[in-house]
């Protein structure tokens, strides 16, 4: 049996040697690539991701894990033999399910929606991308009937990103959270906006990129294995557990930018960094989850990299890097700057408090369109009264409102927005967690050291990779399920601080 | 049996892509890859070169390339899709000969080789290496008889790099050659030694690579279609015809490496990116061979850009590029410096003249011990007599004798070392053919102008991509089969100004 599961191994190895190329081919593309490689490099891309996907579902791996299917049992559940056989045979019956013609329409579609989608959102054009979309919703529930009994048509598509989430549990814990966040947001929107000028002023590159780097080393992230380049839209990516890389884009003007970057992929990067290497190259090697993934993004960049206590450290640091523009900007300007709730239009661009409004009404209507509740040529009205109803304003046209995401336009409707909130409700449970096994991450974090933290996480999440669901996880680590308490309380005691609540 | 064609193109797209990603990989890991990457790129890279040989040598290919030999006989002889199918058959025969086991066999003594040479050279311990250098003849002198038939041993070896070359042919050329080029460097070196100290100042990097940019622009390299980074042992890379990258080395205190090496790479990249088009990916896409590839970089690198018309447009340029260096300098004398003839031990550090000779010496030895009429254990006194002879003095030790090229010690012997010389004499041959058809080339390059050059080598050599082998290439670019009278005249007419010979 341990050699048939070796076998095994050699063939998840190999195609995840594929992915790994692929994974560089495109951080290539979007970071040193000159224009005249990208035709070249699209078919390159495609050739990569078909023959992985050929290889994954070659019939051979279904007979491989029906082999070890007696080993399997036989073994405990959380085993690293048993995990990676249940990984794989998981991925292996999503990959299996769908056809590949199947999955070669979808893409084809997406191709093609986002290339209307991309000139449609500058002209604020519904109208152009409405049957593009109307397909999208076609093909992404035809998606979800490859994987029939499901509960809710969504779940099928929920569980491509976050496994073992559905939305008989993600809906009503995120009603829970919006009945909570909407008077939180009102109160403080009904407060002076803070001042963020003190960000916008003219903040060289290099000097942001070498306080920043410097912060990253000290949460712990190793640039031995990975490295920092820039790029448009930034993203962490991995090539093996020793080449864990980051993308990141800094404007000279605004100094969140970069440094709020950097602190996001860093929090990837730290969780895929972390891995056991036992895992390396298989199928556990990767987070649990895009959740979860997200809560340690959130929790580097926000819960520490928005705290007091950490700008406490790092703030006289920044100043003396910045003299002439921070030299008289006192740490309370800039606290409250950094953490500035206002009510706006983009998601992208929302803080810590409004964000998971614009994730909700996404999700929300990701379900209505599903479940045939809402016609897609009915969304640009209700996007417009849903945001007056959560944030009190109204989108002044399409472009700014529904059109302003990619998810929809260039991949399926469903599944795709989740996990940001369900990151920022984990960010704050695990810190919770972490703090309650160790207080004096409080004081260490207003020293500039992050060891402990990041020891726990390592030690509790970042270490175990896929081997456990985010369900599994959650009770693992926090001894019971997802809950927006930590979240909550931690919002209403930072911003209690900064605002009347 | 145009869809069967287009159907082989596929598969060789396919195959190409593979082999493009390899390159990428290889590319990542020797200009940003973090330390920690190593161990895994190991593992993806031998990985997509194993599939891509197994793609390759698939018997569906022969069956592709048998139905399609009626159609290519009934072709011209140069178009495009017969000399498609003609260069696939020769890769697919030299492919398919060697069983896969035997050539994991060759890679495997070959890293184990290497890893004991990288100890034993610093070391100066040529014994350590012996019996891996004798498994290394006896695996060559194996991987050649797979080629039965053969005129010499060394000739499927050769054919590997310089396809339609042979012993037979290159070894009286290089027997003339040699017989001209040794009295010449002795008449040269009889005579005061050039001074070199003005290339030997501190040269900052960025103003090095600024003017070495402008010039490879010049040249016709476009940074629209390939980019330029650092590494540590330069070379020139191709992921499609509109991504032809090169690397190269620059060091502070000696302006002739970083400028000599971007214009020595940026001549393999010229040809890489003048291919034609259709061919993108697949197997006409790339040089002729080893030496025609080398007759480009030797080309731009030294018949043009060590040449004093090229000086006399870019000397003031460089001279108010670094004014407190250079600015005292006359052209004279970095004329001279920047063509310093003398008799060194090391191949790579040798001038025009002398590298010939080392190349030469090399060559020999390879076919001496091919023929088995000279044995590994003898090597190192071989080298010194024969050095002795050549150059008139003697290595004090192995480090810098038989132990300096990695060639033997990480690769097969016999075939490796013939292209550097081929390439110098085609260089030559080449440039003359210009210069015969457009005698204004001359004068465009004391313009600093270099386009007439450009589109003669494009049209005649660039655009054909593997089309010819070289020997078809020469005949048809020059009229006549490959010639030393043109690179020697080469040599004494510029040499002859600097030197009385």
């Amino acid at each position: 049996m341990e050699s048939k599961l070796q076998e095994l191994k050699t063939h998840l190895m190999e195609i995840n040697d594929l992915g790994s190329a692929a994974s560089i081919l495109h951080w290539d593309q979007t970071t040193y690539m000159p224009p005249g490689g990208a035709a070249a490099r699209g078919r390159q891309l495609a050739t990569l991701s078909r023959l992985a996907h050929e290889k994954f579902t070659d019939p051979k791996i279904g007979k491989f894990l029906d082999d070890l299917q007696p080993y399997e049992e036989s073994l405990p559940y959380d085993s690293d033999d048993a995990s990676l056989i249940r990984a794989t045979r998981r991925g292996y019956e999503k990959a299996t399910k769908v056809p590949p013609s199947f999955m070669a329409e979808i893409q084809n579609h997406a191709a093609e929606s986002y290339q209307v989608w991309t000139k449609a959102r500058p002209e604020n054009d519904f109208s152009a991308v409405q049957p593009y979309l109307e397909k999208n919703l076609d093909l992404s529930r035809q998606l979800a009937d490859f994987f029939p009994g499901y509960e809710h048509i969504a779940d099928p598509l929920i569980d491509f990103s976050d496994e073992g989430m559905k939305a008989s549990t993600v809906r009503p814990l995120f009603a829970e959270l919006r009945e909570q966040l909407v008077p939180i947001m009102q109160t403080i929107t009904a407060q002076p906006t803070a001042d963020d000028s003190c960000l916008h002023q003219t903040f060289p590159e290099a000097q942001q990129l070498e306080f920043a780097d410097d912060v990253i080393k000290r949460f712990g992230y190793d640039f031995e294995r990975g490295r920092r380049d820039k790029t448009h839209h930034p993203f962490m990516t991995k090539f093996s557990i020793g080449d864990v890389r980051i993308t990141i884009r800094t404007k000279e003007d605004d100094l969140s930018e970069g440094l709020f970057s950097m602190t996001h992929e860093a929090g990837h990067a730290l969780y895929e960094q972390g891995t056991c290497t036992d895992y390396e190259g298989l199928p556990l090697d990767g987070g649990a989850s895009s959740g979860v993934h997200e809560s340690q993004s959130r929790l580097w960049e926000n819960v520490v990299g928005r705290s007091r206590g950490f700008w406490n450290f790092f703030y006289p640091k920044l100043q003396s890097t910045f003299p002439d523009q921070l030299g008289d900007v006192p740490i309370d300007t800039f606290y409250r700057a950094i953490n500035k709730v206002e009510r706006s239009l983009i998601r992208t661009d929302a803080d810590e408090v409004t964000y998971n409004l614009h994730v909700m009404l996404r999700f929300d209507f990701e379900l209505d369109l599903l479940e045939g509740k809402l016609a897609v040529k009915d969304l640009p009205e209700a996007w417009r009264e849903r945001f007056q109803a959560d944030f009190g304003i109204v989108p002044p046209d399409d472009r700014d409102g529904v059109l302003q995401d990619v998810h929809w336009y260039a991949g399926g409707i469903g599944g795709g927005f989740q996990g940001y909130t369900l990151g920022n409700i984990l960010g704050a449970q695990f810190f919770a967690a972490a703090l309650e096994a160790h207080p004096e991450i409080t004081s260490e974090i207003e020293a500039g050291q992050f060891g402990t933290l990041h020891d726990w996480l390592k030690e509790n999440i970042y270490q175990h990779g896929s081997k456990y669901t985010a369900p599994e996880l959650i009770e693992r680590v926090t001894g019971g399920p997802l809950r927006i308490e930590p979240y909550i309380h931690y919002l209403r005691s930072k911003y209690g601080t900064l605002y009347s609540l």
